[in-house]
């Protein structure tokens, strides 16, 4: 069964060297799908379909459907997570320049704005999606910020949460929402108002 | 064909009394459908079902499906849309605390919880939904705190803006995804951190 449906897909040039070529065909063709589909619409069967290999193939590189999930918010949120290097190479005193603009280039970027919109439309639906994000985001984003500040973990932690509140609650208005006049405010407008705020959270009194 | 519909609905004590009581009937219909199945999965047809109904009565009281929607939203948002006469009502001097006390406490109310998360989930998902959502949140919301400011139009919008963004994001990031150590903070913690931020952004240099 495994070898008609798999060569029923479109070849692809990594595929001659087996694993690692299909591998990333599956997760591009995960994103696809969650993205067009959403996570709970979207099937292991129809993930494998849309990547020319067996569903057995993918259950064999990545598990259950909601670990294929992460594994593309993975891939898909990997600018964002080089937030916390980005972080770590400069100064504490303009961090939240710093994060204010990795972030919102992020979402000017229409390549990196796409996966994120899917992944945010995801967790926003489904338990087991906000699940996969939320460990993600706390564990990956907001815990390494935290560790940069100096502080007692918890209060690091709620810190880095509430500046990310103000730029996640600031892209839903600007870029899901699109509310005027945020959705149309020049991007350095928007820097000179939240990095204050941002650094405020991250290192204030 | 009417007739046998719409009596098919459970009676409502008020439908003796006509128009009324159906409009209301039909709105919690609507309220219903909109967020068990999302705005996409939703008809006018279904929610005139659930409502015992004729589809036609329905488009008589409201129009398009878009209007219905727009309907359902006003009433689900009314706590909401009361802030700004909650916030015209006192000082502008601790508006942040009285705006931030307000949103938060929509939100740890699970009766309003409810209805707003329904609203931002249709709304991320949906084109559409966003659009109501958008111009509800401009012209109810954002236009009345920004008249409140004594500023330019457009710079007290885009203050008004930030200010929501922050109180957004805190509730996506609580309420929506739940990530901690912010999802399970004390109520009083947020207020005493978020309250100057939003202060600053309405009113701040």
């Amino acid at each position: 069964m495994t070898e008609p449906v798999r060569r029923r897909g479109r070849p692809s040039r990594t595929e001659s060297g087996g694993g690692p070529g299909r591998r990333e065909r599956i997760i591009a063709a995960a994103r696809e799908e969650f993205a067009e589909r959403g996570y709970e619409k979207t099937s292991v069967r129809g993930i494998a379909k849309a990547a020319g290999v067996d569903p057995a193939l993918v259950h064999h590189y990545f598990g259950t459907k909601e670990q294929v999930f992460a594994a593309s918010i993975e891939v898909a949120f990997a600018p964002a997570l080089e937030a916390p290097s980005v972080l770590t190479d400069g100064s504490l005193d303009d961090v939240g320049e710093r994060l204010t603009r990795f972030i919102l280039g992020i979402w000017e970027n229409p390549a990196t704005r796409a996966p994120l919109l899917a992944i945010l439309r995801s967790a926003v639906n489904n338990e087991v999606a906000a699940g996969v994000f939320r460990r993600l985001v706390a564990a990956q984003l907001l815990a390494r910020i935290g560790r940069r500040l100096d502080l007692p973990e918890q209060e690091a932690e709620l810190r880095a949460a509430l500046a990310a509140a103000q730029l996640v609650g600031t892209a839903m208005l600007r870029y899901v929402i699109k509310v005027e006049p945020l959705a149309s405010a020049d991007v350095e407008v928007l820097v000179a108002r939240l990095a204050p705020v941002v650094q405020g959270h991250l290192t204030g009194a």
